[in-house]
């Protein structure tokens, strides 16, 4: 079976076929596999039981990503575009853990670069069904993202603030061992996580503590109310693009099922 | 008295009159009471004196609902569509422990089949004056369930790679003894729920969990927006419906100033 | 100096005039005084150090309560509704705690009785500035009151499977004693206040929990979104309820400072 | 080269050219690494091994803001008005640590005057390309005080009296030894931040403990509630602002719709 090099790069690049779409899912499927491994290896008892097999896997993932990379460098039209650009960045990135590995010891390091092999899967998503939806979601914060700026900003300040009144207040006996601490401490309570670790002990400090928190009850309306408030004005504009004038009048805000022009009666188109 | 097989299961099956209700409301008590003998006996204190006392009630309830099994599989129509769809299975689950007791020694395992048994209020639920409200929030989510798919996958990609990030980072002496361990610290911190079981000790660590807090923050805006505006948006639907009917065809859709049907054309009375 | 008795009842009931305003503003500052004491008094050193001094307020404020409730029983017109109306009952248990105290030892119960006179704040503060705001709160979390009930419900059914789940995966060895204690976590975990006193240990407990963290990440986006879109829905109701009509063509859309109706010209009444 | 005291004048309290932008920038590089410096001296480690370098940057930025102070307090033409504003406040705070750390040997207040520093940032980000969208969230904050002031009184109700509750239920042997710390643990537990420090151990405090979680759940959906309807009231506002104006007499917030003027009664182009 000889296939001609433009139908091969039709289905490593493109995915609206048959053919492209199954090589897409053959891909998907062993970047998941690639990555539960990555996983399942760092846990300490599988990885003395079962370390050997995980390599041998590893080996064999990494083999044929290289056979995919080397495949889309001799596809492309653009091999200086492709192998610059992020994706390009993103696969070299997920075969270069095994040949990194026989100069670095650093295994920790390695099982990073491994995620990062999950990036890979957005590549494929991105031609999926959900498309509009994360369009959706992407243009929303998009347009949000001026307003959610200078509310990270002015948590920011808070968080400065706070966290130097905590660590005046409480002092190194609770925890708040510097300014650092202190601000890492506001964000924990700020953003309602609460871990715990670092607590106040005065009552001064739990005073404050409380403004902190109720401080952080009513700012978290910011953001929700920012993104809500978008994404209402988009879907009501994307309600409103469904609509369709009447031939007669003109009238532009009919139903697509409307029969008849509510303004004139005339049929509507 | 005499009851024929047809107006029996028109009590059992039906909610519709006084008889079926009643009918529904001693099982809904029953129900409820099983439940909560289940939950009253896990706690070993209650157990140790009352354990034999839980275990008669239980027989009690078993049997009742034994009988309620035997007469929905005699009285219904479709036996077989019955035993197999999903409120036959649960109905039998809920009979099932006290049998499987004589089999089966693991009474924890028996303790989840009969917590399952609230799952049979559901169905008695369904009939009640809720039903509208329940349709409402049911359809906004399943209307935001595209949106909110993508958002969940969204967040685990973010929580693979900060899980990854903070094995790495923080290391076994912190508590992140493997990927999986950072991934589930991961979603406690960005969920903000913050258990404080695991946390960061490294200032590095804690500079990017401040990040993923920060994150999480401005992260809880998107379902609540989505959901928000889908509601808004249904609810604005349904206020457009309760307006004015055409007084020729009837259409019942129609806005308070339209001048004309737009189904039938006519001049709107 | 005399005053009618029908005077002094229109001070102490009513609140449209100064010496009225007065006498509300008096009782409002002895309200928060007497609170005020109460938790200081729980403060173990402040109790050792001032326990006297809080001991002859706590009976001054309970004499002059007991004037008011002696003047307010006196003054009404209609006695035993009054005295049996919620806040009749209020004012009595506002005076009640000395009295007790000489009967009952167990001062803890006598400080909560105590705390409840923060009730009677709201007597007075339903007559201030605010009413119509917080007439928008509450009308606007009445008309969710159906779909937050269901909400509510589903919430508890996810606890309660939920719960006895964590209870059988996790077992007393981490702290899930009993289902009970299992809902507990559960619910410390869906509403994200996570305080860790009891956390999963085993790794099919913390993937559970992790769902269940989701889950609650997903979930509190629906009280969310019933109480905003009821609000913006009443919001614009008040804003369409501002309009006037034209007193030619009788359009009713007009701004309350629209000069002249803009679909007829005519100057608008 | 001689610049006159009027363009000088320009360039430190303007910012609409190059000259006066460049010394805006300068001025928030100085002050940002000003509170950096204050933030890393905080920490023991780099205290112990830079301190003196961080004393020396220190003298330093004090000596630039010194002379900042001087300059505008000359060039400024109203001295008494900018010296007691709330700008010139802020600028001598900012330069009298140093001045202070002569006479007072509390460190750790001075650290909290030099993260004060960070205020002076407001000032210059006001100028900045965020003004109409810092307004518009200001704005929405503002309309929302009034709601958000009587949800905050709600919410420190339901604080006092479940943390005298808690204080009674569950005692001193849980941590809740006062009724502040059990209001304190209540703020914890209302607002989801959940810190674990004061936890409840017995099973009535526990029942309570969810109640309050369940309620903080419902009630975080208020403020949301309240910000997201005034942010999208806000921003129709803003759409509607863009319509049409009319020809004659220029208003111009008419509809698109609008037949006539509704200010002046002329036909709308």
């Amino acid at each position: 079976m000889i296939i001609s090099k433009k139908r091969l790069a039709h289905i490593v690049f493109e995915s609206n076929d048959k053919a492209s779409k199954t090589f897409d899912l053959a891909l998907l499927v062993l970047i998941f596999a690639s990555v539960i491994v990555a996983i399942l290896d760092s846990v300490l008892e599988l990885h003395l039981k079962y370390g050997e097999v995980f390599f041998i896997l590893e080996l064999a993932f990494t083999f044929l990503f290289t056979l995919e990379y080397i495949l889309r460098v001799w596809l492309t039209s653009r091999t200086l575009k492709y192998v610059t650009s992020f994706y390009g960045i993103v696969d070299l990135l997920a075969i270069l853990p095994v040949y990194l590995s026989f100069f670095i010891a650093n295994t920790q390091l390695l099982s990073v670069i491994r995620a990062l092999r999950l990036l890979r899967v957005i590549r494929i998503l991105k031609l999926g069904r959900y498309l509009s939806e994360a369009d959706f979601l992407r243009e929303s914060l998009k347009a949000s993202a001026a307003k959610i700026q200078i509310f990270l900003f002015s948590v920011l300040m808070i968080v400065l603030i706070m966290g130097t009144l905590m660590f005046v207040i409480e002092g190194p006996e609770s925890g708040f061992t510097s300014i650092p601490v202190g601000m890492y401490w506001a964000i924990v309570t700020l953003t309602t996580v609460g871990f715990g670790d670092i607590t106040p002990i005065t009552p001064v400090g739990q005073l404050l503590a409380s403004l902190i928190m109720l401080m952080g009850y009513a700012i978290i309306a910011v953001p929700t109310g920012i993104v809500s408030s978008e994404m209402a004005r988009r879907r009501k504009t994307e309600d409103f693009h469904d609509h369709k004038s009447c031939t007669f009048c003109g009238f532009d805000r009919l139903d697509p099922n409307d029969n008849y022009c509510r303004k004139c009666g005339e049929k509507a188109g």
